[in-house]
């Protein structure tokens, strides 16, 4: 453990990179998948299940605990960490995506911006300052700059406009944070997919200085040649010493592009939401739980996989369950999904330390072409 | 492990009996408590979470799996212990229950009973024979006789004759039940309220000669004290060597006045429908934790209690998780009410041991007797 927040870097293979983020509530190995405990929770796991998993950290929002149960209570109770029994890390975001996504009646002024709750209509705001104290109430140990993120399309005077408004919230955010030795500030890049923007977000994030650095305003309905096509060059702008963070992605491929590409981290609700409505990630692609075809099929989801789901249980009974509505199939698809997704960042982090990124992808992609394994 | 089916008592104390189950898949404690699998699954745990609260059986309901996913299929799949990964025993119902609580269009005859199912509306029929037949593809290890049990209150003339049509069926049952070592079928005691239904039942329940018996008909509205009133007999018609299983109860001061009268297992939804509902059982009576007053409560459940739930958890946090609707609220309160449950079979079963009963049942009305714990 340490006692410092500081980023290690392993091994590069081409782009990509492995190291390790050390924390006083202990290491993250990267490239990291950090699944998303929305509420105080990643839902339908426990969270010792969530670590059996493989996660070194996970991701809280902001915008919803400060809602219900509030950061004030949190605070009180002893922090996010201690309330929801995860004694590991934690980054929280800053508000800024969910309350654009979420709430009601907005208005975004250069102050910050004020809503109404999704949950119960009651009215709220949001500043740099704001959410500098909430996620120091909740403890967080990885702290998001609050930021905008515009939704794309959006043409350049917005994206351009949005993101300069967002490195002087950068700037106030980094001044309302403070010195919390052990705690780590993270800068947020703006620019949607103008690079000339992208690469003046990076140098204005820069000069403030910054723990790590956040690729944001990605994987908002851009598709994933877009933002491979950014993920090009985006990272370049970054600092090599400190972590580069990936927002809201994503899919397997996506992962694995973005990694390719510099990326360290990375967050998304994916494999979660999807164990709920029955869509299983494999090593042979996507797999939908309620087909017909696994009524009676007596294999596991993933012969390679060694979870719960894997280990235990036929396509069968994980059918019947889903179709019985039953909860054990949330939760054992859930756990299935995220160890796949942690399967895929230690098959990244072996293969950086190797040098044999290239060939593990390509393994990946091959993996993925075959298809589900045929119905009996 | 045992080869053979049987039942060793151990211990008395006053009609309170302590012993043991050996079937081949492991030893049954009793007095026991069979948490239920309803449709192959205790609703919101894994089966190692039911084992590890010190359920030793489980009970699956046959009329849930006889018509989805099967009894043909959870065959051809192996059977119910593989197919929802529990290798303990198991004690499956006959269907005959919950046909008359569930099913729709019903009509009874001697034969048997023909319905629709409540899932698409398919027509079914059960009868003793095919009752055994389904609890056989299941690989229940302990079977129970199809019968047919009134709502009470019911006039004495409509309980007598479905006990005698009960009876009839018993026969037919052990007839169809056939010799399958290692397997055991239970006989279902009727006669409702009257006792010298009961004990007829009881006598042509064992002119037929069972494994073990049940007492059924009871907590289907009669009330506690009724209960208890038939229960002050109705066990001792049945011979001493067996077990004895009083069916579908129940509430904490339900299984503890059951076990004092001389009953060895019961089986309830009680403590994981309560966990879904939010309904707490504890060792000082029941907590809504949906009650604003747990709401900053940074106190367990149940400071005496070492679940999952209690040890890592506050109830203001358990208060959170349930108002936000996630599932790790139904869970974690399933698993505490389960390991309360089992707690309660531990206690008695260890008093029993000691010859103290008495002094035990006296503490566990005491505890109840405080209330919870004062707000703070």
């Amino acid at each position: 453990m340490s006692e410092k927040f500081s980023f290690s870097l392993n091994a590069t293979d081409g782009a990509a990179r492995s190291g390790v983020i050390s924390t006083p509530r202990g290491d993250i190995r990267t490239p990291a998948f950090m699944p998303v405990g929305t509420a105080a929770t990643v839902k339908a796991m426990m969270p010792e299940s969530v670590r059996a998993t493989g996660a070194d950290i996970l991701l809280g929002n902001t915008y919803h605990l400060m809602l219900r149960p509030t950061a004030e209570r949190i605070e009180r109770l002893g922090g996010l960490h201690k309330f929801m029994n995860w004694e590991r890390p934690i980054l929280t975001d800053s508000g800024g995506f969910q309350v654009m996504s979420l709430a009601e009646l907005r208005k975004l002024t250069e102050e910050g911006v004020t809503f109404k709750s999704h949950i119960d209509g009651s009215k709220h705001a949001l500043t740099p300052e704001r959410s500098m104290e909430i996620q120091r109430m909740l403890g967080s140990d990885i702290v998001m700059c609050f930021d905008e993120c515009p939704a794309l399309p959006a043409d350049r005077a917005r994206i351009a406009e949005s993101m300069r408004l967002s490195m002087r919230w950068a700037d106030r955010s980094r001044e309302a944070f403070g010195d919390r030795p052990g705690h780590a500030l993270f800068g947020i890049m703006q620019g949607g997919l103008e690079q000339d923007l992208r690469e003046e977000s990076a140098k204005a994030l820069t000069d403030i200085g910054f723990d790590g650095y956040a690729v944001g305003g990605l994987a908002v309905g851009e598709g994933q040649e877009a933002m491979f096509g950014c993920l090009d060059y985006a990272p370049g702008y970054l600092p090599v010493d400190k972590p580069r963070y990936l927002m809201g992605v994503g899919k397997p491929d996506d992962i694995v592009g973005a990694v390719k590409r510099g990326i360290d981290m990375m967050d998304c609700v994916l494999p979660s939401r999807s164990g709920r409505t029955g869509q299983v990630f494999t090593r042979r692609g996507v797999i939908n739980i309620k087909n017909a075809r696994h009524a009676e099929d007596p294999r596991p989801l993933d012969a390679e996989c060694s979870c719960p789901a894997c280990s235990s249980y036929s396509r069968a009974y994980l059918h019947h369950v889903f179709r019985a509505n039953e909860m054990i199939s949330g939760m054992l698809l859930t756990w299935h999904n995220l160890h796949y997704f942690q399967d895929i960042m230690q098959g990244m982090r072996d293969a950086i330390a190797a040098g044999s990124f290239d060939a593990w992808e390509a393994e990946f992609h091959a993996g993925r072409a075959q298809g589900d394994i045929a119905p009996i």
